[in-house]
C-alpha cells in the first residue's frame, strides 16, 4: 500500500472543495478532517469560483444537483481546470432520472475531469450500457473492467470504478483494489466521502492512477479494521469506528 | 408484533422516495439503509416525479419546506397518486408559522396522503384545535385519540399519531403501541425517520393500518433495545446503537 | 464554572432558532437537545421573522450563506432586534471570499449580534487584519485578544473569539476560558455548535459576558470529559461521546 501519499496529505493539509449532495455534507467533511485535509464548502454560484481557485482540489458530487448547483459546479469546475487543480466528478445517480443524465452531461461537456468516480451501473450509463445487477453480483455479459475503460477512453480521463473490486484506470493502464468491507454498503455516503478522499489524494500525489488507487486501498482498509472492532455491531456503530480509523496513525 | 412485513422489506428492498428536511436526511437516509430499504433523495421540480414514479413509497416532509420544494412535493405526490404508490406526509412543525400552515394546506389539496404522521400537537393543528402540553403531558381536554380520529376522517386518509402511546386509526379502526424510549425524544429526526420506515412498511405491506402499526411497533422495540445496551450512555451513543438495531436480525 | 446558568436552560427549555450552514444543521440540532435547549430551523423568508419572534434566542452562521438565506437571515435578525431577543452572528469562513465578506457586511449593516463569535482569523479579518497562522499557533505580530477587542469596541457588541484560549469581550471587560481539547478541531461544526449553545445560554442568561463564558467554559469542559473516556478511540467515537456529555447531569 502507498502510504507516502497518505503523509504528504497529512503534510501538506490539502483545502478540498467539497461540492456535493445535501446528505452527505456532514460525513464528508468529517472524513476529510479524520484524514488530515481540510474540507470547504461553498456552493455559491457567486463564490465557489474564487474557492475552487484557493482549493488544493474540487469534487463534483451530483447526487442532489439542480441547476443553480450545476452553474456553480462548473464555474468551479473551470476555475480548476485553469489552474490545472485536480478535479474529481461522481456521478450518483446519473441513470435515474433523464434530468440527471442532461445535467451530467451539461458538466462533462464544460469541465474537464481527472477522475471519474461512480459505481459499474452509474458508469455503464455514460456509454450508453445497461448493467444488470443483482444483488452484488453483475448478470448478463458486461464486465465492469471493460467499461471503466471504455469511459476512460471516451472521457479522456482516468476512472475509479467502485464495487467488490474497485478498478482504476486511464483506458490503458488498470490497476485494481480489493479492500473493503460490507458494512460501507449499509452507511449512506460511503462512495461519496471516497471521492473526497480521492480528491485529497489527487491534490497531494503525483500519478493520478496511483493516488486514485492508494485512496481507495487505505479507505477500504480502514474500513476492514473497523468492521472487525469488537464494539462494533451494526452500521451505527462501524461509521464511527470508520471515522476513528481514517484518523489513525497507521494500519495496524 | 408482525415481523412479516419487516422480512418483507429486507427480501423487496424497496426504493423510498424521501422528499424532507435538510436536518435529517443523513439520518434517515442510514435508517432506512438499516432497515433494508433502499433510500432516495431527489428534491428538484425537474425530476421528482419521475423518481416518485420509479419508487414503491414516497415520504413528504415538510420540515424545512420553501416554495421551490414544496412545488417538488406536489409533482411527486400526484405522480404517486396516479400509480397508487404509498404517500406518507409528515407536517413537521406544521402550526410553528402561518406560511407553513399555508405550504401543508396547499400540498394536502393536491396530494392524497396514504397515511399522515405527526405528534398530538401538529395534528390537532390541523383540525384547527390546540393541545396543550406541559412537559410530556397533556394538560386540558382534548384527548390525541379523538384528535387522531377526526384527522383521518376530516381528510379520508389514515393516521399515525406518536407520542408516548402512538394511535394508527383509519377513523373507524383504531390501534396503539406502547413501544418506545425517552431518548428518541432526545435525538433530532426521530419522528422523521419513523415517518421513512412507515412509507418502507407501507411499500410492501398489504393492510395500511397494520403496516403502519408494525413500522411503529418495530421502531419503538428497536430503540427501547438500544437504550438498554450497556454501552448507551447517552443520545449521542444511543444514536450510533439504534441505527445499529434498525439493521439487526431479530428482535432479541 | 457558572453551572446555574445551565440549570436555567434546562429548566426553561429555550427555544433556539438556528439559521446555520447546511454542513452541520444536524449536528447542532442535536447538540441543542442534549443541552437541554429546543432547536428549530427555518430558513425560508417568508416565515423566518415569525420563528424569531417566537424564540428564546436566534443564531445567523454564514457558511453556507447564499442571497436567499441572507434576506431570511436579515428579517429574522430584525425581528430578533425589535424583540430583544439575543442574538448570535457566526462569520463563518468571511475571509475566505470577497462575496462572503460582501454578505456579512450586509448583514452586520442590517442586524445587532449580541455576540459575534468566531476564530481569531475570522475576526482580524472583520477588522482589515491578517492573522497568520501556523498550525493552531498564530505567527506574527497580532494578539488574538487585542483583535476581540478591537471587533468588540468596533461592532458595539460583545465578541467570544474561539481558539485554544478562549476570549470573552464586550471591549473594555474581558474573560478567558481555557477549557477544550484538540478533538474538538478534528470534527466539523464544533464552533458552530458552541455558537448554538452560546445562543441557548444568551436566551436564559442576565450578563452576556458571563452567559458566553459559562457557555464556551461548559462546552470545553464536557469535550475533556468526552475526549478522556475508554472507549473514545478518535474523532468519530468522540462525536457520540461528546453529545452523551452534553446531556449529562453533572460535570463529573
Amino acid at each position: 500500500m502507498n502510504e507516502g501519499i497518505l503523509h504528504k496529505v497529512r503534510e501538506m493539509n490539502p483545502l478540498v472543495h467539497n461540492m456535493t449532495n445535501q446528505v452527505v455534507m456532514n460525513f464528508s467533511a468529517n472524513g476529510l478532517l479524520a484524514l488530515g485535509a481540510s474540507p470547504i464548502m461553498a456552493n455559491a454560484k457567486e463564490d465557489a469560483a474564487e474557492v475552487a481557485r484557493q482549493s488544493d482540489g474540487l469534487l463534483l458530487n451530483i447526487g442532489t444537483v439542480g441547476e443553480e448547483q450545476l452553474d456553480a459546479m462548473i464555474l468551479a469546475g473551470k476555475a480548476a481546470n485553469e489552474q490545472e487543480i485536480p478535479v474529481v466528478i461522481d456521478p450518483v445517480g446519473v441513470a435515474a432520472t433523464s434530468y440527471r443524465t442532461k445535467l451530467f452531461e451539461s458538466l462533462l461537456s464544460e469541465v474537464q475531469p481527472t477522475v471519474i468516480k461512480g459505481n459499474a451501473g452509474e458508469l455503464a450509463h455514460l456509454i450508453g450500457r445497461k448493467l444488470e445487477t443483482k444483488g452484488v453480483d453483475f448478470v448478463g455479459e458486461t464486465d465492469p473492467t471493460e467499461v471503466a475503460e471504455e469511459v476512460a477512453r471516451n472521457c479522456g480521463t482516468s476512472v475509479l470504478c467502485t464495487g467488490k473490486t474497485d478498478i482504476v484506470t486511464d483506458g490503458n493502464r488498470t490497476l485494481k483494489n480489493e479492500t473493503g468491507t460490507a458494512l460501507l454498503t449499509q452507511i449512506t455516503g460511503a462512495g461519496c466521502l471516497l471521492g473526497s478522499v480521492v480528491t485529497a489524494y489527487l491534490s497531494v500525489g503525483e500519478d493520478v492512477l496511483e493516488s486514485a488507487h492508494a485512496a481507495a486501498a487505505y479507505y477500504g482498509k480502514k474500513a476492514e479494521i473497523a468492521a472487525s472492532q469488537t464494539d462494533v455491531r451494526g452500521p451505527g456503530t462501524f461509521l464511527s469506528h470508520f471515522i476513528d480509523q481514517l484518523a489513525g496513525e497507521d494500519m495496524g
